[in-house]
């Protein structure tokens, strides 16, 4: 058994084939796994990258049957069963394609060079060099409109990463940033949540997204709604109602589509770029491939399952189960989701909660994000460091990371690199 | 007061001036403090940047006549009394300049190509990334020469950070990497320490030397003496006597010179490109600049002092008090340099310490090296986090950190980095 990709889908599937009689190859570009619902704390220089990702081979000791490869897949020979990647070919009986999904700028060419995305761990790193590049640059700064300019952060999207980074980001500029910068004047501040529609938090019941617009609107978050960005260029924003922003952090939380490895298994993906498969997760013409997670397009009583971890982890078990099926020569079944409820937070002591029949927010919302969090955050140790330094936050009101390091040698870019060579790879 | 540099010596130097009249200004380059003496601890995956580097601004934030600005100097108007920076000008009464020292390649072009240097925080996650990205990769290899070359070693330099580093390279193997990578072969790989003379350490005495040697050894690391490196080219050491290695990790400990900073200064700098100055460490023509640290070429009864934390950090607290007696129109006294010893450590239970009329190797020169440093990581919550780290891996043999990552958008160089882009800028 292959399987592409080593988030929660992928890992969660080599631990449920750990007592199958099958051999586990996983593999994936980056050698760790990402706990990407923490990774805006990494953007707001929180938390370190080692204690939100772990090394995928440390997580896999545990299972005889399993090992790692570090590759990128260029290309999938569905009818010879072979996986072909940047570092060589790969045979496979069954196939479990979970490779999750990528920022979509929606062919936006202004928004791929000079937004900045926040999906894999490089980038949160990149974010959090670059705003605290822009403060310091504003230090120097004697132009009180050019100032203002590096000291406004536009996030575009309010879906939960974007509510959770502004809440972050005005956080590390009122509690902390002001402290480090004692000549900081915070009417030159702003962050500025950017959302298309009329509301935030969309999957959310209505009593919460308005708890979530009331917490950070008093976190001194702007929120401006119906804001469809046009273009972003040198610092301006335009809004497809003529509006503008003139802000030289622009991060881009708005739009999410398929791996690009989904589009190796289908000429004719369905929304967002994912692949249609059967209610078994399996690929239509080929019964030993399976698609999970953000990947995969699944219908549930004819609505499209969000994209999001419990659906991949259960996807996932689910998938596991259907080879042990298969090779017993029975046939897989169709999947059934269940539920787990959503959650997101809007900076210290607050978030909204949404749990089957209950409902929380502010406080109490947050109490229980925390736990939940510590509670997935993969190995003890993770949980412990996450602990002192969350407690630490929590105690000091000190964000320790503030750390513009890039893993390069001297003289490359040293202090503010410039937007546009980091993000034109992005595109 | 204007410092240049926030490394041990202009960070003393700023604490040293905190309660004079006078306003001090620190600019650097990077937005945090680095400690040093274990920046080989991040790139053999021990440690996190965050747990050795400390933002200057929050270093500073108990000194009330203290500001700092990010900016690199680009050149010094000795003459106008003025520092022109990448960012903007800055006018001066009094000069310190601290602005350390930077990797010496002797003008030998391949080695500034393709060797890795570490004397920076970005240098020390770029050799992390690259050193775990070649056992990656060697896991695709099939032929067992290149796989060979892929898990070999080279750290050129018999010097305190040459031994230290093959040290942890060679526990980081035979103790983590084993235990990650099953299939490995450790017949196959090799950590090889090459030094020009005959002799490790040649700041110790010969009973401390002989001893990390015979450390090194028990840890399998091959020693190579009288090994002066002719070239380095797409994984092959040539050495000047014929000898050759192949190895893709190159890493090159054997050569400092002072920053470029230094050279702002004077037309006729001293040996490595250090600053002459008076035994007052004022600059001959202009008594208003100091130099102080690696950047400046002190001679102590006929001996130019080392380039150590300890003789920059006196140098720092002596230039502060003769700030103060030119304010009070006296003159300053003559530097004394008064030698605290010298330590180094060979991983974990081994270290040689060379302390006045001590002298301690093994396990207590070990414990001796952990004292001190865990004193020294500047802040309570880096020496917690520093103490649960290095916990954890005695007991359980494991290193968090082996995290391939870089702060950059996707696409862009994932898995292993080509060598010579990123290398070709370290020149």
């Amino acid at each position: 058994v292959v399987i592409v990709g080593a988030g929660f889908g992928g890992l969660t599937a080599a631990r449920a084939l750990r007592r199958a009689p099958v051999d586990v190859l996983l593999v994936d570009r980056d050698n760790y796994h990402l706990f990407t619902p923490l990774l805006y704390q990494v953007a707001s220089a929180l938390l370190s990258p080692g204690e939100i990702a772990r090394p995928v081979r440390s997580l896999l000791r545990g299972f005889r049957n399993a090992t790692f490869r570090l590759a990128n897949v260029e290309s999938i020979d569905v009818a010879g069963r072979r996986v072909v990647t940047d570092r060589g070919e790969v045979d496979y009986h069954y196939l479990v394609v979970a490779a999750g999904s990528a920022t979509n700028f929606f062919g936006n060419r202004s928004l791929a060079e000079q937004a900045l995305p926040l999906k894999e761990l490089g980038e949160g790193l990149a974010l959090r060099n670059w705003v605290l590049s822009q403060f310091e640059a504003s230090r120097w700064e004697t132009d009180p409109v050019r100032r203002r300019r590096l000291l406004t952060i536009a996030v575009v999207g309010g879906g939960p990463t974007g509510v959770e980074l502004a809440g972050a980001f005005s956080e590390l500029i009122r509690i902390v940033l002001r402290r480090d910068l004692p000549d900081l004047d915070l009417n030159e501040v702003r962050v500025v949540l950017l959302e298309g529609s009329d509301t935030l938090l969309a999957a959310f019941d209505s009593g919460l997204r308005q708890a979530a617009d009331a917490a950070l609107r008093r976190k001194r978050v702007e929120i401006w709604y119906q804001a469809l960005v046009r273009s972003v260029d040198g610092g301006l924003v335009e809004l497809a109602d003529g509006r503008r922003l003139e802000a030289t952090t622009v991060v881009w939380t708005a739009g999410v589509r398929a791996a690009e490895v989904a589009g190796m298994l289908t000429e004719s993906p369905g929304s967002q770029g994912r692949v249609r498969v059967r209610p078994t997760l399996q690929l239509p013409a080929h019964p030993e491939v399976f698609v999970i997670g953000d990947a995969a397009a699944v219908e549930v009583r004819g609505e499209l399952l969000p994209m999001l971890i419990p659906v991949a982890m259960q996807e996932a078990k689910h998938c596991a189960r259907s080879i042990h099926r298969l090779l017993m020569e029975r046939e897989p079944e169709a999947f059934q989701y269940r539920d787990p409820g959503i959650m997101a937070t809007i900076g210290r002591n607050a978030a909204v909660a949404q749990l089957g029949p209950v409902r929380l927010a502010g406080f109490l919302g947050w109490l229980m994000w925390l736990g939940v969090h510590l509670v997935n955050v993969i190995s003890f140790r993770s949980r412990l460091v996450v602990l002192v330094n969350w407690a630490w936050d929590y105690l000091f009101y000190d964000r320790p990371v503030r750390l513009i390091v890039e893993a390069r040698a001297p003289g490359a870019g040293r202090s503010t690199p410039p937007p546009a060579s980091r993000r034109r790879r992005a595109g």
